[in-house]
């Protein structure tokens, strides 16, 4: 349920009505916007008796709210989150380019990266320190030590790091380094995880599972907001199908839905959907496209040495040639408001 | 089997390698190229040693193909298949737009619905006469009311005419009417209807089964084409997954491996992918970037009418915008070569 | 909509009540029961009104029937279909086991295999001599010599036979032999092969399209008997998923839940849904088990030298094994009925 | 790499090969046998060279190993692995019954279902103390307080007690009371949760994700083998398909090619796999005709007021006609070994 103040309501007239929910058990969320603030209603099982609200002095309407999710809602909160981080801004129209190796493996492969990425167009460097990986006898990633590279690798280019926190006890570590906490596909419904994010400082870049619905996801992310971290950006990574010729099968009609259904950010990594490096330049031109806020590659300048996925990433040159491709689409769309997509409640809303 | 003949080779050479190449039980199709002629070895049930031909004059090498699919192979055919229509060129490298509606349900709707698209910059007609329906009570389609009207259709806009077969009784009348004839998602596999398009001097519009591999995809046009009928065009209609926000996944890596692969022309076809009008925009702009040679797009000026699939028709002026929006696109992307996706050995053969 | 009539309504009554809804444009289509007739109303796009059906004489009650399915239907028809073919009944309680080679090979291998299973405890033949192939190069059956091979394996041993029409144009040569007609699970929505099928005297063997779903499945059924051919047995055969240790995903559930929804007989077909022979003996246990009305399974006495799908078919000793694994339980479950799995407005009904 | 010691192999030249292989960077693993030993290579990234460890003293040959799977395989240990948790023996050819309601949600509720399913022949007692929840706003579980609860269940009833953990850190508190620890499908690939199992001293039960292939799953059980647990016991509970009749779809085959793979016991939870009562018991036959070790269903004696998956939770009665129905099928085929499924080459060096 969504209380909707009028626009003069008062501020005794707003905590009138979280005390009146709160009093009925349930927790109110106070959503201020520009003209008018709204009220979430949150911790109701089930549906909420819109009478009672819609008496109290300064309620306008009370909006029964049909999705399970709330606080990531459009319906909720109609205007685009922007995640900042330094001077890089997502989800405000422009495109933003997050690029790297899968792992950090040595100050040396990360720096010469870095440095090729930045030089290319890139907003944000991407690295794992500590790797999810299928094979327990598999390469784990450096740790700490490649947190310690990331630091440097920021220190150096200016670039702010994005990488992975695989589990809740290394949240702390993770946190102190990267500009943006990486919560993994495998790791969507690891729920202590989500809520160990929702306590975080740092923004939150959560990826689709592959085999989630749009609505699990969005749940996922809930538990984040839901904790009280506003900062999540989504990820669009592809899900797993029947089909052989690409690892995963990249779901672009994501973009639109969630881009409707929610407020928050929403960029494509197009390396690890296909997994192939010849379909990452023609799928990030989509990605692009079709809407996403920003796109998330893996570059390798000796890929056929990367302890990791070096087969879907790109070489220096070829993520140089992907920054000029995409320069105009990103002028073209991702800064062309889709006016037809908002819902029209979510908009009387604010 | 591919045979590559020296540049200098005679007639009587190539000849003499077709005649060897039959009397070992097997068919020879030669391949006549810029600089030199291929031929092609059929009906061979396993490998066949490279040794025998390699040693006839005038052979510059036999290369194993790998694939099972053959005549639809880059490594048969190098360039581009470009299927003419009219004036209208399908696979050079510009962008064909395709659209309609889903059924032709009068000369009204089809005339009214044809100006409109003819307007706003679509090259073909697309309108269903005979509809595949999953149900035996839901509307069939005109028949061959629908392909008269597709006629006029065709004599007073101009526009050639795209419509299905749903079956190889009713290909003989579908062929007279149609420019390309459209074989449905739900026959890409009904042999005897690929066996009848293969003896059809009109070009055929494929699409991918909603489980098909791109393996069977080919292969299935790898029918048309061995019964003789070389313009095949190639379409992605979207694949059935386990997502909900969406009819079908759009699985656009298709089209860069299906450029890769194959010679053929791809086109993608997103109304029927997602199924949901709020898609269709964004998904047919991630269409053009990703390199697609067209889009077929369904359109109805009253779409809560259609006696078929009206939710994921645009409206005429969604149309039009869409035109607008993939222009810029279609320059920058459609007409670009892409040298890294060819096949190294390909092009050698060519 | 179904007009349930009272228990003592007249022929006079009934034929009231069909020129009633003829006379409103639909088809009735009465259904007698054992104490009561039941009459449908087809071909009606939206709901039907009950109003004026429940006022009319002798009608005891009008339900509304929410699937798109109808004659197919146990709202519609209650009791279990049982097909009779020769001796042997599909769909009454016992079970039945079909079993042969993939595709009929010779003369001799028909023979061999026939005689092999019939001593085991085989029910009837299966044996293709059309064999649809995603290879036009692939060996496509023996045709019409296979027919008349399949003819004499019936006189020599008895066994009525199965076998597959790919189209409706060898329909009638594949009806004339067979005593069952199979259609292929990438023929499942072929509507013209459906209609065909509809107008045949001959029971239908449909398999599952290893896309569809229940109720698309039950859609393509529902096309034969709205044709007047009552004798439809469904055939499960393994959907397509992700996984990659069986060729296709064998979905049990579906035997419960099209035993609750309609009054078909159902089968499994372990072979096709797995594809490796090592799987096929537990499956067909588990499919006597989930309460299967019979099993098809392909049997090879050289599968190594198998023109196709050699490496599903079982040896004839691994065949007569499952026949002996799965006797005492087709004793256990298979004539069990299921009380709590009827509708209860069926049996009202009935 | 396996390497397969003579039968006299004498202590001293095993150990003179785990010293060599640890020479050489990798770990060493001695896999005692009945009359001989072998001894596994762990932690080589690439194939290792048969060559050095053949010329060794004692050693009888070196079997490489294809699968990147190693402890959990048959090839390294052929004999099944039979997890003890007090009477109750799982995987040694008896059909072990787990049953209870999903989560514990009060004493009486427990001990209520308790004393029904053991009455009715249930082996062990499930219960969620901490649950999984796709929405944050959803019923978490009782915590802590269940676990209380479910240890006065065992004590009242004797039944060993299965509860999940849902993360590492509720790990400790889960291990002092559960006598097997779940992890669930969303945890199967939580790395982290799966190396605490590893340390733990109690058995764990692991179920598939829903997307994840048979050798993800053996690999994610792998972890907690390489960490020094060897009582894991694998859980089919389906997987996430187009289908719309049922939650999930039950992967049967997974089962007899676990079997083949793995000398790990496996069992089948239909409850998850459906999501809906009516499908259980027929589900539940197939599991145990297929060959499981055992079936893991809900029961619940107020379904419709149960606080999560009330809708595939069995009546008590149910129950007690499911025990009765699999009762005569786990002596038919649990018991009955399957030689054709046994690798020879694992059975040669056992």
């Amino acid at each position: 349920m969504l209380v909707v103040m009028r626009k003069g309501a008062t501020q005794d007239q707003i905590e009138h009505v979280v005390r009146a929910i709160e009093a009925r058990g349930y927790s109110a969320r106070p959503i201020p916007g520009g003209e008018r603030t709204a009220i979430g209603i949150l911790h109701n099982r089930g549906p909420v008796d819109p009478n009672w609200v819609q008496g109290l002095p300064g309620v306008k309407e009370a909006i029964p709210v049909t999705r399970p999710y709330k606080l990531v809602s459009r319906e909720f909160h109609p205007r685009d989150t922007v995640v900042a981080v330094d001077d890089v801004r997502i989800g405000n129209g422009s495109l933003v380019v997050i690029a790297g190796p899968c792992a950090v493996e040595s100050e040396e492969q990360a720096l010469t990266i870095a440095r090729h990425v930045k030089r290319a167009g890139a907003h944000l460097f991407r690295g794992g320190a500590f790797k999810p990986r299928t094979s327990p006898y598999a390469f784990q990633g450096l740790g700490e030590e490649a947190l310690k590279i990331l630091d440097r690798v920021r220190r150096e280019t200016g670039l702010p790091i994005v990488t992975e926190a695989l589990d809740h006890t290394v949240y702390d570590l993770v946190e102190e380094v990267a500009d943006i906490v990486q919560i993994g596909a495998r790791n969507m419904q690891n729920f202590s995880l989500l809520r160990r994010a929702g306590h975080s400082s740092k923004p939150v870049l959560l990826k689709r599972g592959m085999a989630a619905t749009l609505e699990e996801w969005l749940m996922a992310a809930e538990y984040i907001l839901e904790g009280g971290n506003p900062n999540v950006i989504l990820c669009e990574r592809g899900i797993r199908t029947f089909t052989d010729h690409s690892r995963n099968t990249l779901d672009l009609s994501a973009v639109p839905v969630v881009r409707k259904e929610s407020h928050l950010p929403i960029i494509v990594d197009p390396s690890h959907a296909c997994g192939r490096r010849d379909q990452v330049i023609p799928l990030s031109r989509a990605a692009v496209a079709v809407g996403a806020n920003g796109i998330m590659v893996e570059v390798h300048h000796r890929p056929e040495e990367a302890l990791s996925d070096g087969a879907q990433s790109l070489y220096p040159d070829q993520f140089r040639r992907l920054c000029e491709e995409i320069e105009p689409l990103a002028q073209l769309y991702a800064r062309a408001p889709e006016p037809e997509h908002g819902p029209a409640e979510a908009q009387a809303a604010g």
